[in-house]
């Protein structure tokens, strides 16, 4: 599997919420060889804390012999600008003071994305996707760049996502946001600011991925004696720590605000009429323990989208469950696409 | 309506967890009179950040012309021990020290909790209590106080409550915990320390408390325009700024460890054993959109008290329904008890 690793310089881009954003970087990965097969492009959303490289954090639907296999197909995947793995994010310099953005860096919306994701699309040769796809808010630059940009792919697929950030995920991002403020190194000094506050809000953010049936079937306590330090609570520590190491607060903040920004009737007659106008042969995917994303969400996609295909994944691992059920995954995408 | 506001200092007290907590103090409201109705005395315990007057925080079930009316029947409330309304908690002095206890305040178990309102009732000659009422971990002290002293109550109604604190709730209390511990005040050496921690932990209760579906009923935006400062976060905010001026971190922290160390099972033969042993008349009160314990667990208890009803409440406030749908209340308490 030929593994490629770039980044785009894609220069000055005004943003959405009207600042100016310098010297834009995209970093992205190819996995496979696009000029082999140009018109066979799989490209993937990635969510919040993943990075550009696919194999990375979706083993099991990437890779040879998985359904998305670079050898037979090109995949390809950018970094999300905010994030810290490799675009323009808060730990980058900002030209204007020399010093990392942290808590200055500005809003950015899922549209300022994707329109550096069309850049990077353009500067690759990419006449049109194949197969565009996304699970959570990897699902929102989907639907958002076929929706800016008409015929960007030939099929869609959206997997436990949302038209539009309901009030539900913002009180859950706010309060991660607020662990975050509570950790008073989140003061924009120093990018390894706000740890304790980010290991608080990985744990918030998984109650909203995992859901009551996952914590209840996995971490059960098995001494009844016990007072204290339960397994569902060493759980929430351990997994805030190892993102901890793998992230920082300050792009998890930006990452924050860019997820509850989303609603595709921003700025168009509705919700409705946005999702009407996605023309490409589109295949919604729900999971029906999801409470971050529920199949209400899916379903309303799915009714307005026109050609929009519903299924649904049985899981007890709520959200997750897009990156845990991948012989459900692999079965419902082949039956809409012949790969 | 006669209101009582009293004191009970029950001195020195073993703790289930092994440490020895002194000169403990329980406050108490006693809303009505007992000497004129001793055998109709309604005992209501209450939940995690209120006080010992139910006219307060439950105004619309107690009160003059309510279902728990004081001119009728006499009320009695005590505040827990560990939290911030009087009785003996981590802002109280540590005779030992001469200072706060703060974090060095003891882990502090329902049955610790119930042991001291058992001494109370005796002090207040009350021989039994007629309805023993409570919602939430109010629930968890009414069942922990029938089981532990058998005979303490004719009648116990539990509202939204669990045998047992599982592993999805002891989740939601780690991350409230994680996000106090961000907060770097609270270090014990200020008992104002940690309100940043205690907003956020609010704000992350709150969601277990809405849900969903309270949350998409009322915290919609109404520009579709909009880019941040949403509705439901400026909520959040809001309700963790309203705690901060009534309740301290270090007492919010004790809490969340005690609610954690619920179960019934603990040192008996089981949870089924111990519902199962239960003889009061009782009613189960459960709430069709609580997710923080929901109805499964309320029917689990009503499943394992020999002579439980189990009644169901419709809301789409989720589990804070018991504080809201005090009409459906009124009317399966009456059905249940003459009042």
């Amino acid at each position: 599997m030929k593994v490629t690793e770039g980044n785009l310089l894609i220069g000055d881009i005004k943003l959405e919420c009207g600042e100016e954003l310098k010297d834009v970087n995209i970093r992205y990965h190819i996995l496979g060889d696009i000029h082999s097969n140009p018109n066979r492009v799989i490209w993937i959303c990635h969510a919040f804390t993943a990075n550009s490289n696919p194999a990375d954090w979706w083993p099991e639907m990437v890779g040879q012999g998985r359904l998305f296999d670079p050898d037979k197909y090109p995949v390809v995947c950018a970094n999300i600008i905010g994030s810290c793995y490799g675009s323009t994010g808060p730990t980058s310099i900002n030209p204007k003071t020399g010093k990392p953005y942290l808590r200055d860096f500005p809003l950015v919306t899922f549209r300022d994305v994707v329109a550096a994701h069309q850049s990077l699309k353009e500067h690759l040769g990419i006449a049109k996707i194949w197969i565009l796809i996304g699970g959570s808010i990897g699902g929102f630059q989907a639907m958002e760049w076929e929706c800016e940009y008409p015929g960007t792919t030939e099929n869609l697929v959206l997997i436990a996502t949302s038209a539009e950030a309901s009030p539900w995920v913002k009180a859950f991002s706010q309060s991660q946001r607020l662990a975050i403020l509570a950790d008073q190194t989140f003061d924009g000094n120093d990018s390894n600011g706000g740890k304790a506050g980010l290991k608080a809000a990985r744990s918030i953010a998984l109650l909203s991925y995992r859901g009551r049936s996952s914590y209840n079937l996995t971490q059960q306590d098995t001494n009844p004696n016990q007072l204290s330090n339960f397994k569902a609570c060493t759980y929430q520590n351990y997994q805030g720590d190892k993102l901890v190491k793998r992230f920082d607060a300050y792009s998890y903040f930006t990452l924050s605000l860019m997820l509850d920004s989303h609603n595709m009737g921003r700025g168009r007659a509705s919700n409705e009429a946005a999702l009407n106008s996605i023309k490409a042969r589109t295949l919604i995917v729900g999971i029906d323990s999801d409470i971050l994303f529920p199949v209400e969400e899916q379903q309303f996609i799915a009714n307005h989208i026109p050609s929009a295909v519903y299924r649904e994944i049985h899981s007890q691992f709520c959200h997750d469950g897009f990156l845990i059920e991948y012989q459900q995954l692999t079965s419902i995408i082949s039956e809409f696409i012949n790969l």
